[in-house]
């Protein structure tokens, strides 16, 4: 039997500014990657998020970022080591308490916008990483880019890894995103992007933006809640993959 | 054979910015409480604290405090329980992750400044913050001022509670503190200081401002490191009291 | 010849998050009180704001805020007058110079939320924002609630003061505001919004909730943009307010 | 007659945090870079910061730098030139506004730290600090690296430039400072700093690392205040150039 996970990024209000559209989203996926305060959520958001999660049967995850409020956490910026492991550790502790407080396991940690995209090429930002997550304990698994950074520090690290595939965006030869200002960046179509999961679930390939084949593997699929018609390809996504037999399931019951 | 804990704010540099004798108070406490990045500390100087003590033998417990690092938590703010149980839980199950990964279990959650003055009047707040160190879980203790609301909402919510004395301050009949305004306020003496501690772990009983008997039960006494007077204080404290035969131990074991 | 000025919040944004109807409201008001960075707003929201509200021919205040994003600044603080001096010249001093760079001048200081609520009864805080409005030159305008401590702290500073009323709420025989609890604390229907506006203008009087008349003087009147119902009731006061005869004005104009 | 202008980085304490010897270095300087809440400082040391700068005849600048308190502006960030543009424009009209209030003109602004060095090397940037510059009004300075990015958006803003040389710090025959890593990165010995400096101020020349001699004109030296040994430092530095017939005196004074 088949089975994927499908993980979004949740939680991402703050005080009294209102994001995203998580009660809509919660309906299609399996797993959450929940805001822990830095660049988004904040600790009453985290609370009321993680409840609404467990209500809905959806895993939670610990989506850490960068202490940048103001930019959102996509910025990028220098930050040692040291202080990518302590800033994991801080975010995803917070929640994981946040968790445990509602009767939820932490499940996964996966960093968010630029810490993201620098950890998954910086193999040393990679690597404190997972250690930070190696240190949460209870077998919590770092999602990541697939064929990334951050694949092989969870492996040295010996943590858990998924490796994430994103419904709307396109795929290079090589396994990397087409960057976000070349044509075939996107998939905008619902139906497209599903048969393309379909296809990645069943047949570990996608088509790549150069008309190649790809293979590429991955436990999750990463979709969107931001705006009505993420929410409705996220929707789509589900229904066509249950259609055809593939079982949407949270991570620690889909890891294969 | 008599034991007291003895307990120090420590962990409030924060960035760049350094505070307190940490190093040297360390020596004198058998617990610590760690500021968790609201009021004053950040993931980074949490680290480093938590190893320091632990290199120690000193417990680590949870010093959260309001969002106010301009003001260091000292400024009455108006929040509403659901906000003070979310903001404890946060803070603490930070700091909890920590403190896991360096091998030890978050002793106690002590609230910091405003947020401990208000609450140990107020049996919302209180409640409130007794309800986020339940939901911890471990057996994590409430620590608080002696017969404050801090004591009931601890029974009530089903933690463990250790009420707090302070060594360098005066106490009114009815065991409160002498506001610092007044007369009697502080403690300078530390030969003073010790004396009355001995007095309030051997008999339960303190000399009140105006010269009553109070009658006082506190299984920790909190002391200070934030400058070489307190530090001081702290040593001839811990001298004098192992000096009368009182063993200095951290709460889980000294709790009768 | 009647004028009025109409005063509303805006430039609430913060970062990736958006707030409220700014450009629908912009459209019925001749002053903006733009957040300045400490409640809500960020640097770069207040420059879209002030370039927004310079094309419309909308006069800028300045909306100055506790350190408070979290609490969206609404919640109560213990500050002191050197502190909100201090606070309230920094952020009405970034907001005067974002309006200088755009070729406008800051017209006036309106505090927000929690600061605007607890100095309006506290003549220490009023006197603190009050000789902080001074200190910024240029005859800026210090506007808060008519009959409130606001308006002794400009007489005292030498500072001009606006009164406002606000279009949507009740009020009680003393001139204060029926408190959101109580019955009759908010106006919905717009038609009688606008009557009663019409008639404050003309007259100096409004309907006292108890049914008695109460006189009633100011320079502004505050309505809201934070939803599609609030601009709607912003559009009909405006048309109304015209419909009579009663010009819509900056402070600085309407001044009397 | 020979004048330079001596400045150094003040006002970096926050909250309760207390950073550098601003008493102790003020008495070597003609000019202060104070730091305006976003790194370091916060209004009420920046308040208090000018007030000294006032009663020491010290003139005052903005040290705008990242929102980046926890790294204290010295790392990294990839902003863009409008989020430069408001940062500077709102920092340095904060400290504006300050100084205003004490009866002082703004005399310039240099950014601070990750800021200083990434607009250093980069026109875009450096483009959007200088027009901030312009648009505070009033024939603000902007002060940065001599032969930097800084020169010449200067220029082409038409904002007035003062190129600065650093008294410790080593230069490449290029006039780029010899990197921390290398040797030869610190000048140590005060007389030898001075010594460096006088011939900067009378001849425009500086020996390089490798021997050569380099030509760079300066209208500002910048001396250090956060330890004893640079407050010294500092000192000598004054004392040789007044031997030598240099007055220390404010930029706006000694330009030439």
């Amino acid at each position: 039997m088949w089975t994927i996970d499908l993980n979004s990024d949740l939680g991402e209000s703050f005080g009294d500014w209102k994001m995203g559209m998580d009660e809509d989203v919660m309906a299609s996926i399996s797993s959450s990657n929940v805001a822990c305060g830095w660049h988004a959520g904040d600790a009453v958001v985290m609370l009321g998020t993680v409840r609404a999660a467990r209500a809905r049967g959806v895993a939670v995850g610990a989506h850490p970022g960068y202490p940048d409020l103001m930019g959102f956490g996509r910025r990028a910026m220098t930050c040692t080591p040291n202080e990518l492991y302590a800033y994991t550790l801080y975010q995803s502790g917070a929640l994981a308490a946040v968790c445990r407080s509602e009767g939820l396991e932490l499940q996964h940690v996966k960093p968010h916008g630029a810490m993201y995209n620098q950890a998954a090429k910086d193999p040393k930002m990679a690597e404190a990483i997972a250690r930070a997550v190696r240190a949460l304990g209870g077998d919590v698994v770092l999602m990541g880019l697939a064929g990334s950074a951050f694949e092989a520090a969870a492996a040295e690290a010996g943590v858990p890894f998924a490796a994430e595939a994103f419904v709307d965006r396109g795929y290079m030869p090589d396994g990397t995103l087409v960057p976000r200002s070349q044509p075939g960046a996107f998939i905008h179509d619902p139906q497209t992007a599903a048969a393309r999961m379909v296809r990645l679930v069943k047949e570990g390939k996608i088509t790549a933006a150069d008309g190649s084949e790809l293979h590429l593997k991955a436990q999750s699929i990463c979709v969107h809640g931001d705006n009505p018609e993420a929410v409705a390809m996220a929707r789509t996504v589900r229904t066509v993959l249950e259609g055809e037999g593939i079982a949407i399931r949270p991570l620690r019951e889909s890891k294969r």
